[in-house]
């Protein structure tokens, strides 16, 4: 491809709306252009791109025998209903004015419509069908470029299965494909919820890249590799320490203190010697949960040890069930029930509110003063604490996810009636599960974790081109003739190259855009070396720079592009 | 691929909904099911196919110096408003309701959009951009199968030019590489309204294949190639003959007779003797059309032969105008505009109504008795008629349109501000061409054109695999084994290979799916032939049938599929 004739909008400036790095880039290189908020047209740089990985995709995911399709993007509204999955979207959905349609944001009831009649039997499991095709959705804040945008192509997939060792299969054969389409990427991701390997159930795992772009927050520890949502990640901290005398318990006229931060600062102590207490309201009935200083309630795991219903009590509610407002409130006096975060087991000479405006209480020992005081992991896991795997250090970041493997079950099969007959003529609902890689994110990922001040920096499987050819001084005869010949003997040679011929651009310029678009090797071709037969080659993700001769140029580069 | 792990759902009812073979074929050969009217799932095999034509189309596409987008489906309203193609494409665009989007029915303006302010200049000209993308249109009656759908693939390309010599080559180029896109899928096809080769201009042709399933209608010469819709296709058919003596005019009764063949019957006439009066109301003045005998009035030509509003007269009006009904006027006596055919040129001896109701004049001479009397080419072409090319016998029937080339012109470029400034720094707007091609009707049409009463009977560059490989009973290990090595075989030789390998389904069934799905070459495997290290091949579309030794099978299979 000749520059002179490619349309490559590269821009100098940083486009006004864009703050991560993958964003920035693919504005400058010419990759994307946006159309509206999260609506994005690719160009032909970015395109190229997308049609590289969905080509790697296609071939992971045929090898472990899944097999493409094509579905519509308008849904007929009553099929979604059946899973009442129309409401559960809500504004997510975008909805046609015209006609009873949606547009699909993913493909679960669509795949389970085609499913229902045709597997009949067992005889008919396994089936792993997948399509690369555009989702929509309704973002309310969508950001990052193309990577929380309002349509966006997606890589899904969905397995049929007789049994949950079938799904088990299915499952493992998908985490296998993925690993291999994100190492073929040259990612750098990690796995987060993985699987117990236990049969059945629910499993999911989240293929992720660590990025400030991230919607989620991720404990992650480099050493073991173990990665959790905080929302659910075990904290394994040290807790607080016992002193060997237990105060007795006394009141502290407190006035105008309502932080952690107020108490300490007021009475001259440390932050672990507080508890915390927040009133949630579960299934009717008040909870006091206790935390040790400014530690936060992770919610997710509160709901998940409590089940049922769960929500911070109002302001007016925690008056009434504790006589004092949020920041005075403590377990002394508390009527119902409590439970303490594990930092704060058997603790004593803590400090707490008294039930009683503008009052805290001093000297109380959990185990004395607390009857019936229960105790579980309630914490919001922080950088710097230690692995609950392996005891090493962990970090906690915000991160994208690129890819999701999720054990369905039987929801989407029951809610539209796709049942087969088991080898005991018995009917039983398809067993589902179902896999997503969003194709943009890859892209944007990649380039989130490959680049420098000055561009992109591609690795051979994604890059657009292999080689980004510059011709120094189109003017002159000498190297006009040169790049036309290596162009050629390259281009012979199945390599693909864009050839900077521009002739009314100036040397820096063709130097800046190459180190932009970022291709692994640049081949540089002046005058002056020439003269020797030798052109420069810059790798472009070292920025080493080597002379080679003309005769050597196509298995030098061979060579350099393994 | 194995058939017993395939997903190809065959069907040996004909689908009720179905009328046309394409649409019957590829619902019972698991290609397509449809979701909703007008909406239809692409299931493996069918989709395979459609890679197929995608990559040809985007060899030559790219073959023209195309360069490949992807442009986003979800189009924000005020962009189409620039150009008053919300009004104009009216309930056939979709229209989302949470937010002020369109679903694109085609991307003039979205690629107009990106071109404005990029090709800024005559250096940066010319540009042709193309993508393979979903467009949604509202269709009101949907029907033949993926032929005329709510939603469906297009290869859109839009040419970028700075002076109509410019679009004229960007054209050329379009043609010529349809003319191979269409000729590499196996296609019969012809193109109408060939451009004169004038410069600029609005000219455009249209690729299209004969079917009854076509929303158009054809007139087409076999011998020299000339093809135009018959709403513009010029007749070229033999004037009446004028008797040497004209009769003089005279009044008859005719009680109740209305239409031609009642008057030629009550007369005792040949049609050609009468000629039929159609009043038109032409920009607010009456204008009376001539035709010989059944002969209908070419709106179409009418329209473009008087320019401004054209339409006919309503009953009152035809009576306040002539004095009579419908069935009763004639030009004797009409005060306004007349044209006559030109089959009807210089006739005499004619009847026609008598501006009386019940009443007919006889012994018309149209150069004596109706003065000022115009002529025009006005008829409808019919089958049977001489080419207005060569003289040779022309064809009427009906034709799907696969692909359209069109000199937009500046319409968009106008509407949207994307000028460029030329050699003289004048700014000036983009002159645009547009070009697409329907991808599902390349299939669609290729299973027209290439069916029997058993299948499809594909080629080999559509086909979705070149080998049907059929172990005849796949319990007997000899079969099963020499199955095998030749599935294995042909697959390493780069052969794609469907393997019916179901050890449940008898031998007639697996030959009727043979047939229906219709792969170039079966290779049919039995005991009794493997016996002998044979194997039948079978010509899917010959029928003919070949015994091959199976050390032979490779080297014949490359043979026949040349």
């Amino acid at each position: 491809m000749r520059l002179s004739k490619a349309f490559i909008p590269t821009l100098k400036e940083v486009p006004s709306d864009a703050v991560i790095p993958s964003h920035i880039l693919m504005v400058r290189s010419g990759m994307v252009r946006m159309l509206s908020a999260g609506i994005y047209s690719f160009l032909p740089l970015g395109y190229k791109v997308i049609k590289k990985i969905s080509d790697i995709i296609r071939e992971e995911m045929d090898a472990i025998g899944g097999q493409e399709f094509h579905l519509p993007a308008l849904n007929p509204k009553e099929i979604w209903e059946a899973t009442n999955r129309v409401e559960a979207f809500g504004d997510t959905m975008f909805h046609v004015k015209n006609r009873e349609y949606v547009l699909a944001p993913t493909h679960e009831e669509i795949m389970t419509y085609h499913a229902k009649g045709v597997l009949k039997s067992y005889k008919d499991l396994p089936q792993i069908w997948y399509q690369i095709q555009t989702k929509f959705r309704n973002e309310p804040r969508p950001r990052s470029g193309v990577i929380r945008g309002r349509q966006f192509l997606m890589k899904d997939a969905y397995s049929f299965d007789a049994s949950l060792e079938g799904l088990d299969e299915s499952y493992e054969l998908h985490d296998k494909a993925y690993r291999k389409i994100f190492d073929r990427c040259g990612l750098d991701y990690f796995v987060v919820g993985a699987s117990s390997g236990a049969m059945g159930g629910s499993k999911s795992e989240e293929f992720m890249v660590k990025s400030e772009a991230g919607e989620d927050t991720v404990a992650y520890c480099s050493s073991c590799g173990f990665a959790a949502n905080v929302e659910v990640a075990p904290s394994k901290i040290e807790r607080i320490s016992r002193q060997n005398e237990s105060k007795e318990i006394y009141e502290i006229s407190t006035p105008n203190v309502k932080s952690i931060d107020e108490l300490c600062e007021f009475l001259k102590i440390n932050e672990r010697e507080t508890a915390k207490s927040r009133v949630y309201i579960h299934n009717g009935q008040p909870v006091l949960i206790l935390m040790s200083g400014n530690d936060e309630v992770n919610e997710t795991k509160l709901g998940s040890i409590l089940g049922g219903e769960v929500r911070p009590g109002h302001q007016e509610e925690l008056k009434e069930i504790t006589g004092a407002d949020a920041g005075s409130i403590g377990p002394i006096g508390f009527k119902h029930r409590i439970i303490a975060d594990l930092r704060l087991k058997d603790g004593n000479n803590l400090f707490s509110g008294a039930n009683k405006n503008d009052y805290h209480i001093g000297g109380i020992d959990l185990q004395r003063d607390v009857p019936n005081l229960e105790y579980a992991d309630l914490r919001i896991v922080e950088s710097g604490e230690n692995c609950s795997n392996c005891s090493n250090t962990i970090e906690v970041f915000k991160a994208i996810e690129l890819g999701h493997i999720f054990k369905l079950g039987t929801k989407y099969s029951e809610g539209l009636g796709a049942m087969f007959l088991d080898e005991n003529s018995k009917e039983n609902p398809i067993i589902m599960g179902s896999y997503g890689i969003g194709v943009e994110r890859v892209l944007a990922c990649f380039i989130e974790q490959n680049n420098d001040e000055n561009g992109i920096i591609w690795k051979k499987p994604l890059s657009p081109f292999d080689v980004h050819l510059i011709g120094l001084n189109m003017k002159k005869e000498i190297v006009v003739e040169a790049c036309e010949s290596i162009f050629n003997e390259l281009s012979e040679n199945k390599f693909d190259v864009i050839f900077d011929d521009r002739t009314n651009v100036q040397a820096g310029f063709k130097f800046s855009d190459a180190d932009l678009l970022g291709m692994p090797i640049q081949i540089i071709v002046g005058e002056r070396r020439l003269k020797e037969n030798q052109v420069e080659l810059k790798i472009r993700a070292t920025g080493e720079r080597i002379n080679v001769g003309i005769n050597e140029l196509s298995s030098k580069i061979k060579e350099l592009l393994k």
